[in-house]
């Protein structure tokens, strides 16, 4: 009952800061974020933690562990929010890393590996369009000139935003440890999905981290008129896309069991009128998957849809890939480790990927990475109602409690 | 040849009148309406027609008969057109009226029955989005306090575009001949569609002209995030619609013994983004026949289908009725004439229905209709490349003549 509440007002610590009616607004490198960070950097020196701050807007907490040039086991997640988000979303992993510090101190616990918390910058696209930036420069993967002219909706471009917070853009590069290695990283992170809720699961253990593959697709048929226009003698752009839609969704529905996703998300069908038969309609697609081949069979059969319409109803089609990025697959080992302390503590968990991104997907460059999941009520995320029971959280707390008292070695 | 000529310089003559650079502007009620519809009356009394215009903006010109108290023979089309318009939709059957008078003339024949040609106002829903409405004065079927208050894009009430005619809007009451009898009433149209020029045919003998049911469907599912939520939790309201859209295609295929056509002609995704799960959807659905009872049935599909995927993908469904016009059949007397004539002038026809509306539907209450088509380039109507090739319009005006003779009473 003293952790539930200690942790409840760390939890209600962190949301003050907020700089809108609905919801949490905690957007990257504003006021509301820095104060936020600089707040939560003094209740990290107050467990005693050496702080470090990088370049990008990365703090850093240190641990020191009885041997010091042992790699350290790493938790880390994000404190910034999107626009009207809401309470959970980053920051769970964030003050868990510090409950379990906490729990060490009281503990009187010295492991033998450092433990770092790390709190990412900028984990979210809501302000410039690209997320996970700051676990991004940590691993030196960040595109500096592309990175520096990105705008936010008022026009302030990244590099004006790093000097508002007293950051220089020109550094960010320094924020790199790339060369540095892990014990392990771990993040925990609400699910923002319906599936640990809907299967009364109280852990996700993460086994790979979907990555998007994007295309737009542009269909062009012939507009001609509803009355006069017979069926066969149409070229009906509108029916072409109903396909493809159906059709991505059975064959998403034939990789369930590798977690593949796919989705029409916007469908435009301009000059619509109800008595002209669809000339042009614009898809955007996103095909997700941490298997990189079931992925690509979702692909194959989009393409293969694509052909049959343009053969069948005589459709132009014409199809751009906007993104394709690489799916991770997380450590097998700490996968192994997380499924045994579920059981030993009997919990109910389930093995799953993840469709998000999240700052762990840039770690993997540091060693072994882990990713836990707790339930989302409803499924929601990057919404005000956003919610995660408190009980739920401590129970994501004890795992990552377990599984750095492992690897850090007592 | 001669007659190719006259013809050739009447259309040329009726077309001057455009008020836009690209195709034919000839909006009802404008200036460029009124002022061809005056020089065809001119033309109509060089003709030796006496010359009535009513309350609605009709030009009704009429040659008498041997015996005065025989109903009409009576052929009308329009003058009016969309905007951006075509040079023969309307034009054809108003000018191909005056060649047939002027044929009589040429030939001193003098016809039991009188003839009348109308020029209908208003036929294009383009000003007012109603369409056929100096037809439907005539029939005595407008409703007077809604049109009246009707405006077009410029904000001007059709009672005000009557006022800029010199026309008083509160007595178009008087426009009605309810109670009179035709002999007939004909109309000669291009067909607006690909089906003659397809399969080579010089005249369609429309049977029926089909009517608009029309429905706005209202989907609504849950938005949910493309990457974490998982195929089967989904309530995905673009699928749902897809299925509509690709069902109703199914229904009216197999109805197409008669005719039957049906359009997802408009699709709205608001809010969609790509890494949402669509939440809402609209459609909106034409569906057209000349067989009620066959729409009916397409009609039954589309509902038998919102049931299903409400039942299926867990998706609330709202649809309203915005029309539901009641088909018009032609009459069997005058197609079995028009079949007879192209037999017996070997032309190649067929027996069809119009998916779009004409003057003509009103024209039942007066006694038989007929309506003849001629083909359409392309299928283009509406359109400034809306074509019909001068050939074409002779025969179908040697088909109108034909018919005239024989029920006129030489």
């Amino acid at each position: 009952m003293e952790k539930r509440k200690r942790y409840e007002a760390l939890l209600n610590n962190i949301n003050q800061y907020n700089s809108g009616q609905i919801g949490i607004t905690r957007i990257a490198y504003s006021n509301e974020e820095q104060a936020c960070t600089h707040a939560f950097m003094r209740l990290c020196k107050n467990e005693g933690l050496d702080i470090r701050l990088d370049s990008c807007g990365n703090l850093i907490a240190r641990r020191e562990g009885k041997s010091n040039d042992l790699p350290p086991v790493v938790l880390g997640s994000h404190l910034d929010t999107v626009y009207q988000g809401g309470k959970y979303d980053g920051v769970v992993g964030v003050t868990a890393a510090l409950e379990v510090i906490k729990r060490l101190n009281e503990k009187n616990i010295t492991t033998d590996h450092p433990i770092e918390i790390i709190s990412f910058a900028c984990e979210e696209s809501a302000r410039f369009g690209v997320a996970t930036v700051g676990s991004k420069a940590m691993a030196g993967l960040i595109d500096k000139e592309k990175y520096r002219r990105l705008k936010d909706r008022d026009g302030i471009t990244m590099e004006k935003a790093f000097s508002h917070c007293a950051l220089h853009f020109d550094q960010i590069d320094t924020a790199s440890r790339a060369g540095e290695k892990f014990k392990l990283f771990l993040e925990l992170h609400i699910e923002q999905g319906p599936v640990l809720i809907n299967e009364s699961k109280k852990i996700g253990v993460v086994t790979g981290i979907a990555a998007p593959a994007r295309f737009i697709v542009k269909i062009n048929g012939k507009a001609s008129h509803s009355g006069t226009t017979p069926m066969n003698m149409r070229n009906d752009a509108l029916l072409g896309a109903s396909e493809i839609a159906l059709e991505l969704e059975k064959a998403a529905n034939e990789e369930k069991d590798f977690g593949t996703v796919a989705t029409v998300g916007v469908l435009n069908l301009p000059l619509g009128a109800m008595n002209v038969v669809p000339g042009k309609v614009e898809l955007k697609v996103d095909i997700r998957s941490s298997s990189t081949k079931s992925r690509q069979r979702v692909i194959d059969h989009l393409f293969h849809t694509i052909a049959m319409i343009e053969k069948n109803r005589q459709l132009a089609v014409e199809s751009e890939e906007i993104s394709m990025e690489k799916p991770v697959l997380l450590s097998t080992e700490i996968v192994h480790d997380l499924k045994t302390i579920c059981e030993e503590h009997k919990l109910a968990y389930k093995l799953m990927q993840s469709g998000a991104g999240h700052d762990a997907m840039n770690m993997d460059l540091f060693g072994p990475v882990g990713l836990i999941f707790i339930p989302s009520v409803n499924g929601l995320s990057h919404h005000p109602d956003e919610h995660t029971d408190l009980e739920d959280i401590l129970i994501g707390i004890d795992v990552l409690e377990s599984i750095v008292l492992q690897h850090a070695n007592i």
